[in-house]
């Protein structure tokens, strides 16, 4: 045996024993130590245990077990204004200062003004306008720079911390659960595909190739010195959100996922698709019905379908119907958030 | 312990254990017992050593081995004509029998009449518009049955065997050495990814979220039962071809291969993208050189790039210049088919 197949023995025997350590861990102790007892914790433990049981007529094979993930408002918080918004606005005057012919075009005048009420105004079009200004025409290698850096200083006007550190504590418990369970947990976001991608292995476990989310066109380039590099172009190669979310998934995925969970009716294609298929599955909307630890903004709100998923009355009635499961941030999560 | 938590950690150390007695059946024999001794064997087994003894300075950690590879004339037979453009043509009469009023229109009147030597004239655009009427405008589930029933029929002109059965023996070595080395091996083509996802499991181990493909668009949409189903658009996404391959590397992926293996100049951007990377890094290419057991059309034929990829002279220099290796098949492979 070579040197290179001994320390590969001693990889994968080290794979083996810690995904086994991890298994007799969730069997010593609860995997889910966030959640109160109530039927979301018993919902997502009957589903661990059916479909992960050789001896249960719903097993799934390994290789079939994917589970998908909703990011803005399922993982991390998304109210009131969504993180990625945030980050491209904050990015305006940076793209000002190189083409200074913008600071008197909208909506860049507006959100240079700082005027937060006027802001608050900007129409899907203005956004798309300084998502393109902000998140295109730069190399990847330069956006995910810019990024990092943004992670690493902003703030949230709430809680005063990065905002990766919003995630719910019971949905990375959730996912870790998953994956120990053998499950690989993809995150299928509306959200830029780029952008989430600099941070989900840090902040989710979960690697770019299991990410999937809004993507714009690239272009394959060399630089001066014959490096190849790709340029982020303004051209929406997938609009993830909405039925756009299982498209995304049979483009990226090509499997039907054993169980989805989301906030809003911007995942509702997605808990359809999931659910429509054989055996057991799992549907989950996180109703963010929790003012104090965080917002009140669901069904009982009566909102309207907008062009931005929310989580409406009509979605509310199809979870019940189809036997969806609903989980109440202020009953079911004992935290919320790590740092609380 | 509950008892789907004890199948788990059966699986989990099954799945370790496998794994491990895989590297232990590497180290005790050959795991390329198709390639004859020489340069592109000998590559091979460095870049692996290399990569995955961590006591290597240039050792890659397990989440970032990722290898991808060309399917048509790298993996499988390609000449004279591309499996997939042999299914499309096989399917015009089906489609002409839904929509007699094309028996009259180029270019399926062509298709219909059998005169092969027409059927070779055909142009580029002519083939778009036979891949157009014959998979999309159907719902995903019909595509994949209509093309497992065709692989199940369908024989090749000059071995009279399954399609499927044209498969490379020493790729296939290469796929599982790499494969139990912990590299996930992608299949990057210029084909359809619908197309290959139906097969590339069963004849190459490789599951659909790891094959990258030529795209169109989908929609969901609802059957008169109400159940989601996905229809194939007319509407290309990503063109996986030449620079396309590593855009939809960095789409589908998001992370730059270690190695990549192909055999003509629709591959030759994602070898550079490859190779630009830090560390060792692993680039092939196949050269058909063997008339005998297989076919000659590399670059001694010196053929002029087109809009298909080909083995040019320019290819063949790059690939010195840059220290790619090229495989030849009448000398690296001592066995070309496993039928043999």
């Amino acid at each position: 045996m070579r040197t290179g197949e001994r320390s590969l023995w001693a990889v994968m025997l080290a794979v083996g024993a810690s995904l086994a350590l991890s298994i007799q861990a969730l069997a010593q102790s609860d995997p889910l130590p966030s959640w109160n007892d109530g039927v979301a914790k018993s919902a997502i433990n009957e589903f661990v245990h059916t479909t992960t049981d050789q001896a249960s007529p719903k097993f799934v094979p390994l290789a079939e077990r994917i589970a998908t993930f909703d990011q803005d408002g399922t993982l991390w918080v998304e109210h009131p204004v969504y993180t990625q918004v945030v980050y491209c606005l904050d990015r305006v005057p940076a793209v000002v200062k190189e083409k200074p012919e913008l600071a008197q075009v909208e909506p860049f005048k507006t959100v240079l003004s700082g005027n937060r009420e006027a802001m608050v105004m900007l129409s899907m079009d203005d956004l798309l306008k300084i998502l393109a200004a902000t998140s295109t025409g730069m190399s990847t290698d330069e956006f995910e720079t810019a990024v990092k850096k943004w992670l690493d200083t902003a703030r949230d006007a709430r809680w005063k911390r990065p905002y990766t550190e919003l995630t719910y504590l019971p949905m990375i418990e959730l996912l870790k659960y998953m994956r120990a369970s053998g499950y690989r947990t993809y995150i299928v976001t509306g959200g830029g595909q780029d952008f989430v991608r600099v941070y989900s292995e840090q902040v989710y476990g979960i690697p770019p190739e299991q990410v999937v989310g809004t993507a714009g066109g690239t272009s394959f380039g060399y630089d001066k010195k014959g490096r190849p590099f790709f340029t982020k172009d303004p051209k929406l190669l997938l609009n993830d959100d909405f039925a756009g979310k299982p498209e995304g998934i049979h483009l990226m995925i090509g499997r039907r996922p054993y169980a989805a969970v989301g906030n809003s009716t911007g995942d509702r294609q997605m808990l359809e698709y999931t659910t429509a298929g054989d055996g057991a599955r799992l549907a989950m909307l996180v109703s963010h019905d929790d003012a104090k630890r965080e917002y009140a903004y669901g069904p009982a709100l009566g909102l309207p379908d907008t062009k931005v998923g929310t989580f409406t009355e009509a979605l509310y009635d199809e979870a019940m119907k189809q036997g969806w499961v609903v989980i109440s941030m202020k009953n079911d999560w004992k935290r919320v958030f790590s740092f609380e």
